[in-house]
């Protein structure tokens, strides 16, 4: 194989006081939810809130004068771009990133704060790729991959070093698996120190490329995903044989349990997690028997998700749990009804998030009229409860479905 | 004083093991926000998600086997509530929560999670309390006080002793400031050790007690905050001398910097604080010279924070930094128009959120519709160059002010 224990042991060594030694800490309120005992390992700490902080500096600390004048090149629409961007400035290193023209704003900003070159090109990221490529060569850069890299997969590893060191009593790691840099190093380490550990794979179910490439299968590839970063269509030569070697198994998470994940790790854990973060959680929800009674390590490996994205996720999460739900009633269109029924839900413990007059539906009389209503409830049963009362009080309710639809 | 610091280094060996010694970071973010250089104490990946762990098991832990038989009590709509509930289960006392009627559901159900008997008696907290109290003496129950008690305050004053051990170069710590518990316990630790350290309370400008009790002002009590945790009346008798003699400051914060805190730590930090957690955060933001080039130890005290009123702060946000904007227009109500202005908007990179036909305004002629349109943009500039688009096209857009209103 590519990479070594010693390789990672001597990553650690280089990193060491320039990344964090982020916390690992027991998650008892995951415990709960998913049977098994579950660690959380804290990477969305980093400074730029995700794992690849380790991998890029060990790559960029390995390069010798020359090269670190020359600078170096990196293609990365997310966190891999942070990550050489910060330490590349902090070591003096000039970076160039490119990234595809449909990075949102944010991210191009995020990176360019650090001070790196942004070049905006290509689609997609094949073909962003392509162009770092020939400016690499062109300006004689050094080229960083985010995963197909000895070192960089070296760097990775070093968190399964720390985990085993916090908690040795782990019998299982659950790792995100996108291009495969991070679960290839951290697989090689905790074997090593621990040859039984069993290492699983989280993978997106619309991005199933290590799925693909093991097991012989050709599902498709693509669409649009909560954890897209590890949205990646093509396995890392260098990873693949790793993973083939020394992961046990890949579970392929949903979107509607990378969405779940997300938010268990926000109201149980307190803690942002960005999709590709939280797809290891997301695997226990998707396969919960495979886990229980086991000491479980969750590599939380990143924490960059668009505030508005959470937001929706948080709502979306309640009105799931039945604790917002919406009713179209049938009321005469006179003044006064409205009164009526916010007492009456008042009255019944709903509180009023929203409510919408609908005139223009042909099912009701010229002088009536539909009422939108959401209201937020204690549970599903007091929802019930708010149904019926207004059903006895003749507004004729509906449910209006917003929790099994996906948006 | 009642406390010493013998007493918080004999509270940190009886609740070793049995809490967590929670992680202790920098927060190069935070510290490029405030001009100091930050880090955060993160007590609210305590189980219960707040520091209230320390001093509830504190308390319990003192208690002979006759007083652990009958049972203890305590009186809480909060973090303390659940505290004591968990350690209570733990050590296997019998608990009893008393909360006033108003409790939020959610609370009484976590609460209730951890197999205590909840009370639900009083309108407010005050009559609560008197409730408690009762019911302690009738059936013979050790009160737990949320914060003036001797056991309960070195509790919590063991969290300074981690911070300190941790980041010795600390100058300055900055505290919230409720009933004073948390302060008193961490100004007694940390004077102790450090002698020159500032201890800087975090205080709710809408519950300014500990201000009016060391100024001899009389500022109003009172009002809907965002930092509940901290929203008392009455000063402690206990906390109150403690607090005089080594504290140094008191900040007021108010409602926009206790939401900024928030959504600081969620969008630098990644973590969920609720607004009592966020106070010392808020403190800095309020009054950033008093700050600039300290070495800050923040007390993330806090992370019980309703995910609807999160998802609302971080939407807010967006609009405060006019990355989220509305404009009306008016436009002909024929069809096609809608058309248009979504296919400009989208030319110009502007995202589409919410659009709103208003056909009632009497100020356009009865063929003429008024369009409410929300978008997001990529900053206050881009917004900027979208209004002077639509306003090049004849669409009359004017302005609606999202960011300047408190809900």
């Amino acid at each position: 194989m590519s990479v070594t224990v010693a390789d990672i042991e001597a990553a650690r060594r280089t990193i060491a006081g320039q990344v964090l030694r982020t916390p690992m800490l027991p998650a008892p309120k995951l415990s709960a939810l998913t049977g098994a005992e579950v660690h959380v390992k804290y990477e969305n700490l980093q400074v730029t809130n995700s794992f690849k902080d380790r991998g890029a500096l060990n790559k960029l600390a390995s390069l010798d004068a020359g090269a670190r004048e020359r600078g170096v090149i990196a293609m990365s629409a997310g966190n891999h771009a942070q990550a050489v961007a910060y330490h590349a400035a902090r070591l003096s290193i000039p970076a160039t990133i490119v990234m595809p023209v449909t990075t949102p704003f944010v991210k191009v900003e995020a990176t360019e704060a650090h001070g790196a070159e942004i070049v905006l090109e290509g689609e997609s990221v094949a073909e962003a790729q392509v162009r770092a490529e020939t400016i690499a060569r062109e300006r004689g850069l050094t080229f960083v991959h985010p995963y197909d890299d000895p070192l960089v997969i070296a760097g990775q590893g070093t968190i399964a070093l720390e985990m085993l060191e916090d908690v040795p009593d782990l019998d299982t790691l659950v790792v995100p698996i996108g291009g495969g840099g991070l679960i290839a190093g951290n697989a090689i380490a905790a074997r090593a120190r621990k040859p039984q550990i069993e290492i699983i794979g989280a993978e997106a179910a619309l991005y199933p490329s290590f799925w693909n490439a093991l097991r012989g299968e050709h599902r498709p590839l693509g669409g649009a995903t909560l954890a897209e970063g590890i949205a990646v269509k093509n396995v890392g030569a260098l990873t693949l044989p790793i993973v083939r070697a020394l992961v046990s198994d890949i579970i392929l998470v949903d979107e509607v349990h990378l969405e779940r994940a997300v938010n268990a790790y926000l109201t149980l854990q307190k803690t942002m997690a960005e999709g590709a973060g939280a797809a290891g959680l997301a695997a226990m929800l998707a396969e919960p028997g495979k886990f229980r009674g086991r000491t479980v390590g969750l590599v939380l490996c990143g924490g960059n998700i668009d505030p508005r994205i959470l937001a929706s996720i948080m709502v979306r999460e309640l009105e799931r749990e039945d604790r917002i739900v919406s009713f179209r009633l049938t009321i005469p269109d006179r003044p006064g009804v409205l009164g009526q029924i916010a007492t009456r839900l008042g009255e019944l413990g709903a509180n009023i998030l929203e409510v919408e007059h609908r005139r223009l539906f042909l099912d009701v009389p010229a002088k009536g009229v539909k009422l939108d209503v959401t209201v937020e409830t204690r549970d599903a049963m007091h929802g019930e409860e708010v149904f019926q009362a207004l059903e006895a009080e003749g507004y004729q309710p509906a449910w209006i479905d917003t929790a099994t639809t996906m948006e």
